[in-house]
């Protein structure tokens, strides 16, 4: 990570955000299939590395850092569009995917199926 | 919500959860044009209602109980498709909403649109 790089949150972004929040869920969804890649996490600084270098970059919980998606794996995401929910604490990106968005070597993260116990049919 | 309905996850599906995550992260996902309608959070109650009713049910953090989408607007969400990511702490529902998903009115909570900084050209 280019510690050069500008990491202040524009106010008329921030102030879209619920100000109580350190981490926001962020949904990435392939812009031209439409589906689900994965949900990770962002802070105000990935945010706004996002919005500067075009490339997806989320905070890793797990190693408490930084994390440029595909830095290591290749498997990078190009940022075509960004959107706030309503609320401001829920982030939708579209993204253009390079291979996989899985580290299992899955298109998605959400390939695990869950049955429903209720029948389609009912309503 | 109806006190007689089971609300015990199956032992296979409370497997595929991060055991130690309470509140889950979950996308609403429109099952037909691919629009991502809202995130909101399952605990493990409200997966196992949604599973058994087909009907989208959060909790809500707000208000500390359960949520059954719709259950006061109308807008409700019938649910097709659940799936889980490769780590079990996020949840995509796929769903037919009725009405808008937002409660501005909006069809999907995600209408705040973040203006990019870096230019779509450049890599």
């Amino acid at each position: 990570m280019n510690a050069q790089l500008p990491t202040e949150l524009p106010a008329e972004i921030a102030a879209l955000l619920k100000t109580d929040l350190d981490l926001i869920p962020a949904i990435a969804q392939d812009a031209k299939s439409g589906e689900v890649l994965m949900l990770a996490y962002m802070n105000r600084q990935s945010l706004s590395l996002t919005l500067k270098t075009g490339r997806a970059t989320y905070w890793s919980r797990s190693r408490n850092e930084l994390w440029e998606k595909g830095a290591t794996s290749g498997h990078t995401q190009r940022v075509l569009a960004i959107s706030l929910d309503c609320d401001g604490d829920a982030i939708l990106i579209k993204v253009e995917q390079s291979g996989a968005a899985c580290h299992t070597g899955e298109q998605s993260c959400f390939h695990n199926q869950v049955p429903l116990i209720h029948s389609a049919g009912e309503r």
